[in-house]
């Protein structure tokens, strides 16, 4: 029978009680409105673990001024199904007031890795990512931590936090799921129109574009970015926010692409909506 | 019999086996040249937990280009065999490139608390406390740490970080210990010449001043920083880098000092050496 916890209490006593007791607890931090990809981390969570928690939690340090806190999509009740079929067995779900108590001022900043792609279109995003999910790991107490490559990104800054800070936790990585026609899942995409929809095809296509001219060889960097933004900008609604080839670890431009490989990794506007997608080619930096 | 420990991992693994099996550990992080004030800390530690973990590590990122890292002093000896006096089960005293491998980039910032005072003469001391603090909470596994009163400011800042965090750690605060003329503990005391250490007492009785002035009522905090200063102007070695009287929590300049009371507290450079120094006066801010 799944709990679900309100209070950061409730869940700091819920996991002590169970980590004193030498049992691992596998950990999945979401903002809800929870689909494929959500729960094939929940799936690998579930195996690997004694238990398995789930946060939904929009967090509202994350967001730009500009950006959709508010209109952020939420469906509590069918996330609530969903984690039980997945064999949640706490759901913690905290109000804002909880998380973030009056005279707040304590922020982790992941500073190289941060800087880049969606850090220079989302300033304070990732202190704000970085932040939130530290604080989860020590309310949760999770022994391993799940995390999708569609946020590329994000994998890699808190990688970097929980590898400088000595967090006592693992963080797993998994395959991003995708629609049948290749549209990575995201919440974000229930914003999309019929058209829109169909045309955002275009990020994983231009990816797709990118690994063909890898396995063709190609060397040149600017040729990579050429090809993929054509192919983008067939879409008319389609706004290209950046358009990158990065060392996958480092997310620094490449001068070169070698048998190495390299991270194809973009944001595009579809209407208003803005979606990211990334492929790794080649295998050469997996570590 | 104390074990030496001079790796992350070992320390790590040390732990781990110890918190699995449901033990408390009492935490004492020190920069070494123990004194009185560190051995009070351990003795409080000793008591109140089933292993104590020591540290000595003289961490780079708390110091400014122009401050005393390369001479702070030494003595790790004497440090080992009291610690071995007091009980200390694990001295753990990692290598600088153990604690910031290569690409280290994760900060931690307490923002409004870090500010004034020793925040405003030292940037980015108080983040490289901080954060240090935060990678030996993890590394340690710590239940409760210990943190002399002497460093008010450093003590406020790990509160705080502590509580926005969630760390699952208690802060301890501890009392100053103090030489018999008054003279606050200090691993920096040991670069005073004989003149200076005579003159170094001034900081202590522009703190008794203080508190005979709360004493009697005084409500205008000009009154108290004049008192305060010109018992340190009465030492020809002694320049005053900032006395304040502030909120014991917010660390904010008071308007008005009224019976809940106030922190008292100043840095003072005798000759070249900067000692801090500080009293709580009145208890209605105790929490």
């Amino acid at each position: 029978m799944m709990e679900v916890l309100n209070t950061v209490q409730q869940m700091k006593l819920w996991s002590r009680n169970r980590r004193q007791a030498g049992k691992t607890i596998g950990f999945v931090p979401t903002m809800g409105y929870l689909h494929e990809g959500h729960l094939s981390l929940m799936r690998q969570a579930r195996e690997q673990n004694d238990f398995l928690v789930t946060s939904i939690f929009v967090n509202p340090t994350q967001f730009g001024r500009n950006e959709d806190l508010d209109s952020y999509p939420k469906a509590p009740e069918a996330d609530s199904r969903k984690c039980e079929e997945c064999g949640v067995d706490a759901l913690f779900m905290p109000r804002n007031e909880d998380m973030y108590r009056p005279n707040f001022q304590t922020y982790v900043e992941v500073e190289k890795v941060s800087g880049p792609l969606c850090g220079a279109s989302r300033p304070g995003h990732f202190r704000g990512v970085a932040t939130v999910v530290l604080k989860l790991f020590n309310i949760v107490q999770a022994s391993s931590a799940y995390f999708g490559e569609k946020d590329y990104q994000q994998l890699q800054v808190i990688k970097t936090m929980a590898r400088d800070l000595d967090l006592p936790v693992s963080i797993v990585p998994c395959s991003t799921v995708r629609d049948s026609d290749g549209l990575a899942m995201s919440s974000r995409n229930s914003y999309l129109s019929s058209e829109e929809r169909k045309q955002a095809v275009c990020l994983h296509q231009a990816l797709e574009t990118a690994e063909e001219l890898f396995r063709s060889g190609e060397a040149e960097p600017d040729n990579y970015l050429k090809a993929m933004s054509d192919r983008i900008g067939k879409e008319p609604l389609a706004e290209i926010d950046y358009v990158e080839l990065v060392h996958p670890q480092t997310l620094q431009r490449l001068a070169n692409v070698d048998a190495l490989g390299a991270l194809a990794v973009m944001a595009v506007r579809i209407g208003k909506t803005r979606l990211i997608d990334n492929k790794v080619l080649g295998s050469g930096f997996i570590d």
